[in-house]
């Protein structure tokens, strides 16, 4: 499948990774092309990956991800284009983290409204799909780093983009259970899982902290 | 030991039958005293239990449980009395939910506040620990009926008052696994869970639903 990587911090460098190992097509898109992470991912990547613009990564691609970090998601999807997006399934990777405010970092948008509402508002045409940010960039692509069973969820508003993120979740990556918590909206509950995590990761000292879903 | 709810509603109810089962004295705290509920629960539960206001039931206490709902929490607290909080150990099992902008509820604070710190701010004498509010009120008295590994969290600035806490879940109520998130601002992490708790709630058409966190 031809995908797109909007973002190309450990995110989207790790994604892409993962999918170009799968045999995916991969294009990393950056803000202005040729740009040194962009560069050696390609080189590393090697197969059939490729890097370009924003708009070249998304116009390239059946499915695209935003690997942005929350506060530039608008802007960066912007300047890809509408366009590009257009009836595609767009996977929301990112999370509303504002570190203005100082430590621990709070959530810029929660409770009422979420960063994947926003996204799909900004680009009704897009299948927005909410997953992955509730784990850590390595855990997302490899879900068997951390031992046991432990969950991912996704939200969307289409089933048919829902269904093919779910597929590439268990079949790609390696998730046993994906949980699917319903339209866009649900986006507030994987988003204020932030919190949570972050203290995990204090506690514990690992970024390797997930929940599973016990019933 | 004498423990005080403040609250008669189902989560006080099922919170001071299990603690009465256990041997404890408890007193079930209304904003008056000899109300329906209160006094069946005197006479279902038997043994040392007893009911009176607000103020009663507090004074009477070595340990505080807050069991009303998050939008009068601090009234209620107010009206049993700062004095007969003063130095001990006070479980916010609360939850700030919202229901008047429809639904699914909303948290009327949350990300940069939380109704835990709230409270021990409007009692600083207390030591405030927050448990428990991510559960149903069955699941909280009895962890057993979800099965599998799940776990508890607390939070709560002061480390006595936590152990006493942590100790009461684990060998009283037979949590397995509690896990210490830090001082009392961690119960934002806490309080931000419900959204996610909902959502679950509603997709397994289960109330018996909780987390564990792998590792």
């Amino acid at each position: 499948m031809r995908i797109g990587i909007v973002g190309t911090g450990i995110v989207g460098r790790t994604l892409g990774t993962r999918l170009a190992k799968l045999g995916h097509d991969v294009r990393m898109g950056s803000r202005t092309t040729g740009g040194e992470k962009a560069r050696t991912w390609v080189k590393q990547t090697g197969g059939k990956s490729s890097e370009g613009t924003l708009a070249d990564a998304t116009a390239h691609a059946e499915i695209v991800f935003n690997c942005t970090p929350g506060n530039v998601s608008i802007e960066a999807l912007s300047a890809a284009g509408a366009k590009n997006l257009e009836g595609k399934t767009l996977i929301d990777v990112s999370n509303p983290i504002d570190f203005s405010k100082g430590m621990p970092p709070t959530l810029s948008v929660c409770n009422t409204d979420s960063l994947g509402e926003q996204i799909q508002r900004a680009f009704p045409t897009a299948h927005v799909v909410k997953s992955l940010n509730t784990v850590t960039a390595a855990v997302m692509a490899d879900p068997s780093i951390i031992p046991g069973v432990h969950d991912m969820f996704v939200s969307g508003n289409d089933a048919k983009a829902k269904g093919q993120v779910v597929d590439l979740l268990k079949t790609g990556f390696g998730w046993k259970e994906v949980i699917d918590l319903g339209d866009i909206t649900a986006a507030r509950a994987q988003e204020m899982l932030l919190p949570l995590w972050l203290r995990l990761y204090t506690k514990f000292q690992t970024p390797n902290v997930n929940v599973h879903v016990a019933r």
